[in-house]
């Protein structure tokens, strides 16, 4: 069986590779900031949460893995996947695996590969490349680890050493889980992060079935846009008290627009009935992201703002499957003119900070960076869902970082749904950050001293100042 | 005299150089797999043809060429560019060569001079670097070359180990040239492809005379939209009884649009009164994609699709000297949005197989790859026109596999109308090539196992399955 | 204290390094040829100019260094920025300097970190690296050497080996500072370029005011547009006058279309009523470049487009502090459907030579190396700006050269307000040129001897020949 090829100093430079292992080896070890992502809160809140078989782990519930398999004709069903009619799809996990297995050279060169490689040996100890012939024998040694209670979830994040783990959570979310954790007196830091899409967003289906959602849990009947307003500061508050330090917002595009109260008013009540339009959407949602940064400037819960993934591209899939199956296909994105109504109002405001996440690289440096560069509340979040790779980060440092300095970023966000892939995520931001470091520094723009310094930030600083986490 | 610089590592990066001459001893003498181009057919349909003079070779028709020479002030008149009124043009062979080599160094560091040099040495045996002072004597050893039997075209497709060679048709084209190749006995395999452009895009101009000459070549009476289908049909069977295994398809946007039955009848009637405006031929246009999505599901062949050039950009050339001279300037493209309601038809069809070329970079890994990484039909085709360079070659592996990985990709294409170009063309993207994965190797994201595979397939393999080439 | 970080062969790639430093050798000490930029003329009319303190020159007037520094928090009035209003900012420039020194980590990997370093060094004789403990200190020497005859402009233009440097000037401009510097009988040669914005794009803020002072200068009762025109022409012939080469236009997008006379006119009058629109400005403004273009056909001023600023993005900077005080942000612009008017008529016209500038890297292997590989007119200037900076360069190199060839590109542009740092400017131009060239030379692409012609066209030829100065 061939082995597993993870060399030590994997994605350096040769070039910069005696520097990039000086600074790796002193920020290797430091300890894992997550401040966004999408774990469930559930792995932690049950001290006893078990995960499932090796197929359930890695496959099943990964849309990295399952959209590259489909793309080369192999159906959902054969890996597994539910149906949303219920109907029959492959059941053996050993079955998915091999499936799986045989076609692993897919994933050749793309940063899921690495993370799965990553996964295997430094989280199961596998040994071996996972080909068609080794699969049975991979399978076995994870299932055997998924069995023992150092594979328990509260045990990984010990053993991953996270310092802060947040998840995503819906505005009407009750955070039941989160209470539970605190309650339980376990010493590991699971935070929430307040995300009222579904309520912020008036083309989301079922908008009115999600307010009437929003009313219940916060006490505050929904009738008017103050109460509306009113109900939304209060779920924040309770994120707040519950220790979330930041809202997440995700929008088609960076629109922004302030209305007057009479037409905000207008527009709600329109909502309510059932009859806005896709414009009265569009400029509902460009305000609500104006009345949103004014309320993170009073209550202080740091604002993140995900743009330009058209979600659920392929009707047939989502009809199927459901959403989030690998078919948000990514548009171009404008910041400089959809985000002026709201930087004109609070980007220079001192206790405002609002994070941008693209999925057009484009932007980076002509829009971005500029931004970023001007305005004290803006600050840029790291290369985002098919960009969160060895290329799209080094790309990423070339396009900003010369315009915005590293102090306008905030490190990096692993924005994972797979917890046991968390450490494989930082490592490969670790790596490849201290791989652009030391090239500045052999190409004599900075010092070791300030290589150094940077290199901490990367990995630590910015992301605990910038998520405003107390350490 | 100088000598011809064409170091035997050129185009690699120092520090892959080992690994990737490795490898590239591995692909090198692979056969070319050519699966798209310009190539007339003419040149293997007469046993005998004869290119011209090195100036009607390499010069007259290669706007790659003239286009430069024409953006530093040389007029094409003054190059042998014929005119379309017949007008006076240099017509001494020599002295064109003449003005060529005096401005060579206009092609430092472009792909148009590294296949010059290549293909002046390694099919015409030069030593010596082009300048103003070797000018007459390098025209002198081509031309004597030229007179030789093992310069005519079948000798040359023979010795540069073409395993096959398609060419670009009309819809409406007769197929003699293939016809007369086929019964001719020689071995080459030369195959059409069907292009259509100009009996479905409505603005073309001219287009009722290209519709009277499909009626014709068809022997349908086009009265009518669905005898329309039918005939484009017929000729889509026809192509593929004559070893046709794809279709190409040229717009300037990705624009797609179901039209119903009665509308797509309408606007065809209106297209055949010559009444359709500009918006109806985006419309019928971007239906037409969709039908012959349609059609390719049925017939088995492959599609390809190239968008985003604005042909034609300089009236006074194309009124002076034709179309294809050197004025198609590309434009931003759209993809996500455009080609979602062809996708959304056809795009899981497991018979089904869309090739995609595009002009503008920024599409690669924001739309194309994500694309591609999610529906079974979607493939990206390699850098296209001014992008099929060293540099367009590696930012399209660097934007493309980490999301898409080689699998969705099909290896490469030549698309060229100068045949003696192909050798030093497949070179550069083998070299380019392996150079990318011996990157990937050296930075330890694959293992030399994968390496070999990697470059085996993108040499030959990807090209062979993409296009259905039975081996 | 740690020296200043600024190694021999800084910016070079390690594996080009012999080769680099061996063309850069050859390069850094020619001349400086400097064809657009916004020095003050009156630096080198009154001989006896002093600079005021280090803040006054480093810090107050340099939009690069306190943008960052209030992105970061710092308000413009602790830096001694002047308010519109003329309220209280600081005024101990040492104090403003050690804020700037204490923050001076911001400008790591930064092009403006790298043009301080350099010009502290190089022109000051710093050896520290500037922090919060040797603020105080380095702010002495360089207050020092500024009190020194060889400090004035006129002493540090003959130490720096400029060759040209030309100002950028309203075209309402008397140019009474150029006229000193000719009459002083100093042989330095400070150029003005007519830059006739405020009164040609209708949107300018007070652009009647403009106008009338556009009369003003050229004697001309302006009217009527053909008087307005008739101005204009007087203008740039009296800037021809007084030496200038060049027009610079800047523009949000590269808009062009022909107007007829009486719309021209009728327009033209709308706005002397105060009455255009903004579809009227657009327009005009569109139309009045291709009148520019043909004005440079007849005067032979090589034209410049400056293309896809959006100019004071913050209305309370504009309010607070006036306007170019770093808050202009770029825009993605298009540039082969806006420019085709004007290139339809002058793009292929042996006089005419139109340079162009983007901040939407985006367009540089799309449209504007097609564009510059076809037009005879048309020129790229080097990167603009934000993108004024080694990735930047290295971008542009990587994403013209290989479509438009050296020989359409047109040098280095300095473009800064900031006299002391056009060394350093230079000095980055030449260190990424000569790396990228010696890439090619190192990948196989070119002999060392086109290596050296090309280094010696990019450090000095190149920007000779585009901007006609006679040498």
């Amino acid at each position: 069986m061939p082995p597993l090829y993870l060399p030590e100093d994997r994605y350096l430079d040769p070039a910069n590779r005696d520097v990039a292992l000086r600074l790796y080896h002193q920020v290797r070890d430091l300890p894992l900031i997550c401040p966004h992502g999408h774990v469930d809160p559930l792995l932690f809140a049950d001290p006893d949460y078990r995960f499932g078989s090796p197929s359930e782990l890695f496959i099943t519930p990964d849309h990295y893995v399952f959209r590259m398999l489909r793309s080369q004709g192999i159906a959902l069903e054969e890996l597994g996947i539910p149906r949303v009619d219920g109907g029959p799809v492959e059941s053996d996990p050993r079955v998915i695996w091999q499936r799986f297995a045989d076609h692993y050279h897919l994933f050749r060169g793309t940063p899921t590969g690495g993370w799965l490689d990553y996964s295997f040996h430094f989280v199961f100890g596998v040994e071996e490349k996972l080909t068609g012939a080794s699969a049975q024998a991979i399978y076995d040694q994870i299932a055997a680890c998924l069995g023992r209670p150092e594979f328990r979830p509260r045990a990984l994040y010990e053993q991953f050493n996270v310092e802060v783990l947040t998840t995503t959570d819906a505005a009407t979310d009750p955070l039941l889980q989160h209470e539970a954790i605190r309650r339980s007196g376990w010493s590991g830091r699971i935070l929430p992060t307040f995300r009222p899409d579904t309520v912020v967003n008036l083309d989301t289906p079922g908008w009115r079935g999600h307010v009437g959602h929003l009313a219940e849990q916060s006490g505050i009947d929904i009738t008017s846009y103050d109460r509306y307003l009113q109900a939304l500061e209060q779920r924040r508050g309770f994120f707040g008290q519950m220790g979330a330090t930041a809202t997440d917002h995700a929008a088609l595009t960076a629109y922004t627009e302030p209305l007057g109260q009479r037409e905000a008013e207008s527009l709600f009540q329109s909502a309510l009935r059932g009859e806005a339009s896709a414009g009265d959407a569009r400029r509902f949602t460009g305000h609500m992201l104006i009345e949103m940064a004014r309320m993170s400037v009073e209550d202080g819960l740091v604002m993140q703002l995900h743009v330009g993934s058209l979600r659920n591209h392929d009707p047939a899939l989502q009809a199927g499957f459901g959403t989030d199956k690998g078919a948000d296909i990514p548009v171009a994105s404008e910041w400089t003119r959809n985000l002026r109504p709201l930087l004109t109002s609070f980007g220079s405001h001192p206790r405002f900070s609002l994070i941008l996440f693209t999925l057009d690289e484009s932007g980076y440096g002509r829009e971005m960076a500029p931004l970023a560069g001007y305005y004290p509340a803006v600050k840029l979040g790291p290369p985002w869902w098919f960009f969160d790779s060895v290329n799209g980060m080094a790309r990423y440092f070339d396009l900003v970082m010369e315009t915005a300095g590293i102090y306008n970023t905030v490190g990096f966000n692993d924005d994972t749904r797979a917890f046991t892939s968390i450490p494989a995520r930082h490592d490969v931001w670790r790596r490849t950050a201290v791989n652009w470091i030391a090239g500045l520094h052999k190409r004599g723009f900075i010092d070791m001293q300030d290589a150094e310094d940077m290199a901490q930030e990367m990995a630590v600083g910015l992301a605990r100042r910038a998520y405003r986490f107390a350490t």
